[in-house]
């Protein structure tokens, strides 16, 4: 039960509370096509007294044995359930004091049995004894197991009442009812410091929250959705369906690759308990195709990389292959060239007019053959320079020339900056971008070309615009911390940004241009500063910035990685996240103010190249807003 | 071809130096069965002139197209070859520096093709200039290819004579000739400071060196062994076949999951080359078969783990699950309590004498189950007390009471040194014993516990003894500093023993006995010294010190994990290993001193229990010996 589906059949589980006999009744579970049980530890009434006589000292067996399943069921096919009385944030300390020794106790016979996962729910907003002892009990001990902190989407219509009346003064704050479980768990994570190992369970109720709060709830780790029997509709054959607003968090639910467990008993008697399983497989298969751009992606989802310094590394041949296989990025180039060929090229120049077109960081080559190919579609010559300082790539463009190209082309196997070239260019063309625009140091490079361009000449791309939004996502917050290196600064995994598909996370607000890059330009200082105010609207936990860039190529020939504009079908970049040290909680009526620079800040010993650094700096919170830095 | 044999079928390349056409190469070398194929990367006899007009100057490609394979066969089906000509540690100057450049050209190729393994050949004892290139080259860049350093297992008399001649004196020792070239291997890989992506292709010849020098060589990470054809003999009917010296070699391998190289042409021309393939083949099918310790062992080979701390932590179901399915362990400690009854009761007093028999540290109920069965065997009365720390273990016994046992057994949930005891026992029973003998601390637990042991009472077992031999292995050396943790002491990792089942490692003498505790004894005083002397008696390098321990339960009836009198079939107990910080090299009249002292270091804050805590301590290397200390 621990690998959830990719794609495949969905993991489903079913939730019991009471289980007479283990084997048998998890052999009738697997029978209807469960892949796990959820079943109570101890029995669910047997309130043990750790302090009192006579029930301290009792004799005999606490619970059932750990003999009645191998060690291999228990270890991929229970999750253990905390016995519901337990509430060791009680008032009454006597109360208090005896759920935190059944906590201990069940929490250590769950490590003991090696369970995959142990179901704790939360049931109202204070649980920081509740934080502390789990906390506790993960730093100690060898056990690896997780922990599903079960939470429902919308507090019922008892407990609405419930904390309205009984809701300690500490507790409460300005949350409306629809975020008020969010904010339960929130606060839950947070006293346990964003732990790994633990992750969410949602269960989903009858009523649902607005599609704001949901898609605020899809930032959040869920690892298993808990759905109730009594969800369910009956359609004309007498089947368990969903409604529409169910099934379409369902299909989220889908893309998390969330496990589902099935509570209550079945309500569709006449139908096996099967037709439930049934239905959310039917769903599953009829789920919204992937997209070229999302099958690319998958297995990317949420995995930081390091963005590619093509400048300071020479680049492998496989990442060439990856990025030439782009069905979009090409095609956009070639048409940027045809246009921009027939702008400068009147029909009756074609035989004599030679333009010259130099392609700057020519890599593998796929821009020059698509500059080849737009001369082609516009009938018209082209005098070819690939330009590439990569030495190993150079060997492949010595080889296309030789094979191909011939005089029309000449290798130059040089660093643009370098470069002596022998005439000046029409064209340049370069693919310089990274996943902000300028990140791997495009202005800079195409800057230090620009003195052999004419002075009517075009570059391809012409301009480019990197943009900010602010965004939360626990889960990526974790991979951050998860990248912390031996010998290194122990924060300096945060003051980095990585190229990732961005994908368990909450967008907070629409995103906004950052700096934009012209070329050609007479103003070669390319150090920039821009301050972005973003209206967030809801109560939310700001973990960091995801950036993106658009850039024009020629005219109305475009490329975009921005979520509103994305080129269909191009994969070449993904989004960048600049991450924060420490999340920082959002009311509904802050704004979020990030302020970002771009400054050349330092040069690389080694190479003597200018190293491109991106520093997000996380300053103290001012009362209404949030600062950021970025150094180039 | 990254994957190597697991048992199953072997990974086999094809060595050629001449590849006109690679794509239909590959194909061909494929189709004959082969997994991979070694090639140069650049011609062979294009001996580059990076500094003199008007070689420096040349237009044209270096080598041929990365485009002729797709990145997927570049990454997983070629092995690079450092072209011949190149010699690093030349020592006229101008050919010297060409030959870095030729060097660093052919190292970044491979990294930009991304292929899986570069090879580089040892031709003589000197090679820190090509050590300096190579360890600067894998220190910079993101490839992650591994290099194959080609050694001969002999000297080739070529070479023989050519050493004898042109040996510069710094590099002459008093080697003899069979060790030659793992001297030259030993001292590239120690300039390399053991970098793990630098491992060893050896290349067998018609000739072998003795068996002693050959186990030297099973103790390096030998990764590939290359093949020439010239080494098969022909059999009656015609196909190649290999010498018995030869077949024991290629087992070996097989066990180390070596990959084989084949070179040189078809010496068996009326046979295809696939009969190479299918002898090969032949021998692993045939090798001989495993026994139940290296069926159970599979896996984990050099694998390191921490040793156990029962005392400290409770253990999990399952780890007791996997230790009861020894099928050794309690028959011989059903043996033992059989015996000992036997001897204690009188068949007359068969049913009037009560023997009290206390299981310390009862776990799930293994050794009261053994005992049960003893005392049935042996037709004689017993009461047993079963006494458990580990309160989610005592669930177990409690059912086993409930269900099986009934009022013969008292479950008693306490730490054995705190117990108050209704009465005095005829027996202890306990299985405390870790890898090394005493460190589960048995013998604190024990003596604690002796106060209710009657005056002429047993202990099962009654003696043990640890033992000590001195062993090589780089590749258990590079586990052990791959342990290093964030947060913790930069040698940290080097001070404390792992338990592992030993692989690929030299033993370089028969194993010692260390320290000895008997039970009952009058002597509570545990603290030990011992000081050992090892010969060695070849040139070799010490990485550190495996043990072992052997036990008596009752009188004949005994347990070891000691390689020479190791209980057949028995695999509770992986050894364990005593690394050191620095590899010593050890010179053939060297011997080698050990001091181990077993010392009650401290008291465990959390828990006030006594803290195991092994902790050999590297010293300087005195002339003629080395030193090691433990703690306890």
């Amino acid at each position: 039960m621990a690998s959830a589906s990719t794609g495949g059949r969905v993991s489903c589980g079913r939730d019991l509370n009471c289980v007479p006999e283990i084997a048998d009744t998890l052999a009738a579970v697997a029978k209807l096509g469960f892949d796990f049980l959820c079943m109570p530890l101890f029995h669910s009434r047997f309130t043990r007294e750790f302090e009192l006589d006579p029930a301290k000292s009792r004799i005999g067996a606490q619970t059932r044995s750990d003999l009645l399943l191998c060690g291999r069921d228990w270890n991929t096919l229970i999750v253990g359930k905390l016995s519901p009385w337990i509430d060791a944030d009680a008032e009454i300390q006597t109360e208090r004091r005896n759920s935190e020794a059944a906590l201990a106790q069940e929490l250590n016979f769950s490590a003991y049995l090696g369970l995959p996962v142990f179901m704790i729910p939360l049931k109202g907003p204070c649980n920081a004894n509740l934080a502390r002892v789990l906390l506790n009990h993960i730093h100690t001990g060898h056990h690896t197991s997780n922990f599903w902190i079960r939470v429902p989407l919308l507090a019922s219509e008892d407990m609405r009442e419930d904390l309205i009346e009984n809701e300690p003064i500490t507790c409460i704050d300005d949350t409306s009812v629809d975020e008020k479980t969010w904010s339960w768990w929130h606060s839950f994570r947070t006293l346990c410091d964003y732990n790994k190992r633990i992750c969410l369970a949602i269960e989903v109720g009858a009523d649902m929250p607005s599609d704001a709060v949901i898609d605020k709830w899809l930032g959040e780790p869920i690892k298993a959705a808990i759905l109730p029997t009594s969800i369910f509709l009956t359609n004309k054959k007498g089947f368990p369906v969903l409604s529409k607003a169910h099934q379409r968090i369902i299909f989220s639910l889908f893309k998390l690759e969330a496990q589902f467990i099935f509570t209550g008993t079945s309500r569709h008697t006449e139908k096996d308990f099967r037709s439930y399983l049934q239905y959310l497989e039917y769903l599953n298969q009829n789920r919204p195709a992937p997209n070229a751009y999302e099958l690319f992606a998958k297995g990317y989802e949420d995995y930081l990389q390091s963005p590619l310094q093509p400048l300071m590394d020479n680049l492998e041949s496989q990442t060439y292959e990856v990025f030439e296989k782009d069905p979009i990025k090409y095609s956009q180039y070639q048409q940027a060239v045809y246009k921009c060929l027939l702008d400068r090229v009147p029909e009756e120049q074609k035989d004599t007019n030679v333009q010259v077109l130099m392609v700057l960081g020519a890599g593998r080559g796929p821009l020059v053959n698509a500059s080849l190919r737009a001369a082609r579609q516009a009938d018209r010559k082209l005098k070819v320079y690939a330009v590439e300082k990569n030495p190993n790539a150079v060997i492949t463009l010595e080889n296309w020339r030789f094979e191909e190209w011939g005089d029309q082309v000449t290798v130059v196997s040089c660093d643009m900056r370098e470069w002596a070239a022998p005439e000046k260019a029409d064209i340049i063309v370069s693919e310089l971008l990274g996943s902000f625009g300028d990140n791997e140091l495009s202005p800079e490079c195409l800057d230090g070309a620009q003195h052999f361009l004419k002075d009517d000449g075009v570059s391809i791309p012409c301009s480019y615009t990197s943009f900010l939004a602010p965004l939360s996502s626990s889960k990526l917050y974790n991979e951050v911390r998860g990248c912390r290196e031996r010998d290194k600064d122990p924060e300096c995994h945060f003051e980095t940004p990585y190229v990732v598909r961005l994908h368990n996370f909450h967008q907070l607000a629409e995103p906004k241009p950052c700096f934009t890059f012209r070329h050609p330009t007479k103003d070669m200082n390319n150090n920039r500063y821009q301050c972005l105010k973003f209206t967030v609207g809801c109560n939310s936990v700001l973990h960091g910035f995801a950036g993106y860039f658009e850039t024009t190529l020629y005219k109305d020939v475009t490329l975009s990685i921005k979520p509103e504009t994305h080129s269909p079908g191009m994969f070449s970049w993904f989004p960048i996240l600049f991450p924060l040290k420490q999340p920082i909680s959002i009311s509904r009526d802050d704004d979020v103010t990030v302020r970002f620079w771009r400054s050349r800040l330092l040069c690389h010993p080694q190479s003597g190249r200018t190293l491109l650094h991106h520093r997000p700096l996380n300053m103290s919170h001012p009362p209404a807003g949030t600062h950021t830095h970025m150094f180039l």
